[in-house]
């Protein structure tokens, strides 16, 4: 008789075996709003349960695949850089044996030790990123490390023009001018992101999907909700043409379940992080 | 001085003169995920009342025609083979009289029932079924009589090709495979409804929308949200042309409105339910 | 040392030197359904701290205007007539000294103070009116006062064919046909703005904006979920739009925050809120 | 074929027949902070089916006596005065024909328009008041007519030391001063009861029961949460020592049912209801 | 790198080396108003990691014992008698070890299964029954198996005077009339249980905790809130004097977390939990 | 026309002029469990309008003193290091001036801050500590600073037995046993705070109060609720005795409001702060 094990649904493999790696890095601590996305993995995971393993649009099954669920990270919430250590080292673990990261955030500060790691493994790499907010503040209440600069701090080690912005729709007047020269950011949709997939194939790419690029009736479990955002089609389709790039990471972020108590806004990042998995393989 | 009698908006003719019989279901035992359906009727019964008796889209007036509310079965919870003898037994008296049925689930096993009680009377039975899951397993968690077999159960009475599903976006790979030999299914969308209606004018149709067709944005009060749904406005266009068909029965199902405290669900499903009351006048 | 002033984002200048003020009528003692509409304001303004103050789509930033956020009136709640009489004088301060009024609800019926006040410095006043609900009851519940009836009250102060209205999608019978002989009703959409933005062009314009107008999906905080609205984007387009007119006051009106914990709705109250100032800049 | 009723737990009797009557009186406009008494008597209604019709601690069983269920009052939300005169008129018939009134609040001011119709049947009326707040005001926001002076009117039409007052916790300084030499006030608790009791024995008593006299964390729902109250032992006790009193009427009021979705208060509310029914044969 | 296992708090032994298992039996298909506590073991799981394994007032600590937790039974819902069945048979796998059982409800029906298994090995078995409901009638809508009738089929095994109930406070006439020659019931309160224990030392017992006997403003989150039952303390303290009895198993049961998105109902589940095992040990 | 400034109850004194400074510390970056601590001091002050500002137990009003609401500081979120050093720097202007200093926080590990202030200034300090955790840990999850560690700080700073514990109901057991030798501490109640006063008049002293000291039925919304706490009456009756102690400053901490929905912790937050104030004149 053993112990019940709570994995994200059909991902029962073993470390060793695996492709594909799963984590949860349940950190919040700079959330300037409303915090609460330390709780997104687990209740991803339990509501996980609710869907499908099979994908129709993909015609994927998760049970023919080996992709194995880590659990969450320990953090020490308070410490931002301790925490950011933590999840980069533990990326590095994953990467360093050629497997595919999935991250399940937290807030999107959570994004920059992923890539930290993945900087060091794929000096190419290039970023994919969909978000509601730019996230490009060189500081934000004085601090350098921030869920609102996180995509400023990737910049620092991807360079110029390395990342690809799309569905953003809030930032300051200067954050927005500054991404004019330095990041390629579609403002408002998903337009065009064909041509980017088209341009980045071959090279490593790591996505992270902050899903509040969704409008909030699709997704209000977030802390900072701003309205005018795309559907769950819109994001859903741009996703699965995805499958042709080189994706060697990526992560979901910003759900805070707890204002949700529907459970739609758990069940719509369950369904887009199945797909993610599908995507990968 | 009278008793004040709660019914659905609209809805106070006797039995006798009625031409359509709307009542409640309360049953949700073989729910899998979330349970909460059998509050259904009750609740949209009291929000019915912030709608108005008219339809625009319509231009018809739930005021002009006789509808007889039953008010709810008394079903013995846990014991699914009694609950559903007690719904078969109650449309039969409804159909007997050429009445048409309007049944508002609970769970959407509870379609069984009325099926059972329709088939007798109409042999040529036809089903038009709104969902975004197949609900054509055989069996599930070993049992026969559940949530997610309940069309499968009414295929072993009509027979091959007389179900038609609309906007099925979830199911096991086996389950969607079968569904091709046996049923005809048009995933992810409503298309092709037109089509359907025009085959069907003259041959007697019960029509089941669980109501979770819908986006989680539009209703999220619902045992198992499946992210993809189609919007309020996609729904009703097409449920405004099925006033061509022969419908002699339908029920709504699957609104567990605990689940959204918004009450936004419940509104859904109510305006849903005068839509449809009009469209079978 | 100071103590801090609660504002609506970025509205922080004084009266004199403001060009447009912004104050709150948190009355709602006419709602027929769900009430607590007069919790809107304060909520707005708390919420409002998660947007920016600049707005991509407009490239205009609040922090470059003149605006004085005025706190809220103090209303004696189930005096439904000196409620409205301080509204109307309140606005009157406003308008008499050139500035734009931006008001916001409470319930639908502070508009009529609000009218009342602006007919008098401007009597060639129209009014455009974005809503769910005709609103042109001569009477609802035998009273002549009340949420359901206010545009019947305004169009008895401005006349016949200046009241325009949008996104109706309920009513009664005998309410939409008399709307037929005296306002403009745009039924189910937003179509047809433009050409009322050409032909208005100059005229001074009262805007109200019942914000069931939108879809329950976008917008469930209020007292009256009606499903079957507009989306945010398509709400956003058309009053981007209407920069180009002579908006001399404007409200928003309807948020009952309680009935949406995840914030969203509150938060599209907040940004087209936003909209709202830097278009009558 | 019969329409279901949705009354209180075991009040089927016909009005007629009926030694006490039962209705509702949804108003609740002129609450100063948060309104929603206005659902209490229907959520009452629905969840007394969660209880049973037998008192262990009275034995009696309401399937013993004949009670009416009158249903709702409709109110003109937003007038407060033809409100109350509506609730007055009603009482007159109920007390007319020497049947027991028993009231469901809405907002505390509705035992005025009672009141008002019990001291002209019974001139020598006392009350009986249970209430964390003193509700003395002569006026409140420049009103005469609201929750917060709802006793004050009642003293004009009773007189001095006809009002006895238990569990009083809040106040205006002047307020309570006013109190000493006009009403009896029993600060904090429902000492001193019984003493009462015995003294107005044969004299006709309306009892009325702000249920926030409860601690909130018995009774949270409700507009003015004030700490520190009775629990629901020390309030049942006492009421059930009024069997000996010769109650004419009383109401149970502020009950606001959507601010406490776990339903404890409205399962509080109903209960106490019911051991008043008992209480009144 | 292996998985994460979600166990309560502390329970991380292997079943070979464990004295106690403990296992969920998420089962509410009989449940009659507001369904929900399948849902009670995996939330009592996930909050037990707010508390510490130690307990101040034994002075024991979980960490110092062996318990495993088996997870959650898969029950097929809507088959009562399945169900049962399959608690029926994992208990005698616990109970054949000579290890002790503690379930985690569900609803109050589970029960069944474990004393038909505890009866088989302990012949002499007594039970120990904490409820704010008798449950003892013999049908309940016509049905023997339910959460209504779940102690009289217990009698039925254990017979006559062999069940002691502490703090009913609710039953239909008829059923508390039945227990006063059957059982041995407290009613209103927990006196008594001492002179229980003193005498029931050395027999086989075992404990059923509906945790509805708290009093709703500690535990809202059940299906029947009951007002008038004990505070923590008041139960804590007698749970404490029963580590002298010879409990052979126990259960909680009737948590529905989703009622009471506070928390604080399934923090008052863990808590006893925690306390219940310790005093197993 | 000037702003409307939110401040709590009637605390509209400047700065010269006031006896007391009131101040919200929105920082919640450790908190282990449930976040949402920043929005307490926001929330107290807009619920404080509920209440009253006379206290009918201590018959003092909060209109008869001069105190002043400074609004709350500006943290920056994540740099838990930072924030300890703002909220020190600003406690030292408060007690600078000889004003005493009433903190809302905000979680436990403000409370540092304040005492780091404290201590400069008076270097006699000793500190009461209400509070259901003992919050003596050296470090957690490898912390120093956390709000599971604050009190061990402060120990740092005032010595051996100057820190008395009351209400301590929750600990590890290396915790508890430290305790014993540092800390004076009752375990579970508020027993000998009388003696307590009684020794340490004249002496300068810091009260710190967790909310979660009492039972979560009273104060539900907090980050971690531990079952089995004080009342509202037993913890009022205790801070009354303290005003003849020479509190210099004080604070509440860890209400997280938006877990709970009914405002009932509000309303209890904000009474004990009223009590508090008045206490300190």
């Amino acid at each position: 008789m053993n112990n019940k094990v709570l994995t994200y649904l059909g991902c029962d493999a073993q470390f060793n075996e695996a492709s594909t790696v799963v984590f949860g890095a349940p950190f919040d601590s700079t959330t300037s709003f409303r915090p609460g996305t330390r709780f997104a993995s687990t209740n991803i995971r339990t509501e996980s349960w609710g869907l499908e393993t099979f994908s129709p649009k993909q015609e994927r099954d998760l049970a023919d695949y080996n992709i194995f669920d880590a659990g969450d990270l320990e953090l020490p919430l308070g410490n931002t850089q301790k925490s950011l250590a933590i999840i980069e080292e533990f990326s590095e673990e994953i990467l360093v044996t050629m497997k595919k990261l999935v991250m399940i955030g937290g807030e999107h500060l959570v994004t920059l030790g992923a890539v930290r790691a993945a900087i060091k493994h794929y000096p190419d790499l290039h970023i994919i990123h969909f978000d509601a907010h730019a996230d490009l503040r060189d500081t934000y209440m004085d601090e350098k490390l921030s869920h609102a600069t996180v995509l400023r701090r990737c910049w620092e080690l991807v360079g110029d023009n390395r990342i690809y912005q799309f569905g953003i729709r809030s930032g300051s007047k200067d954050e927005l001018k500054w991404a004019q020269d330095h990041v390629k950011t579609q403002m408002f949709n998903l337009n065009g992101i064909e041509e980017v997939i088209h341009d980045l194939k071959e090279i490593p790419i790591y996505l992270t999907v902050d899903l509040d690029v969704l409008d909030p009736s699709v997704f209000p479990g977030t802390g900072t909700p701003e309205p005018g955002g795309v559907t769950f089609n819109e994001l859903h389709e741009k996703l699965l043409k995805m499958d042709k790039l080189n994706i060697i990471g990526c992560d979901i972020n910003e759900l805070s379940p707890h204002y949700d108590q529907t459970g739609a806004s758990t069940a719509v990042a369950a369904k887009i992080l199945r797909e993610l998995l599908l995507i990968l393989q």
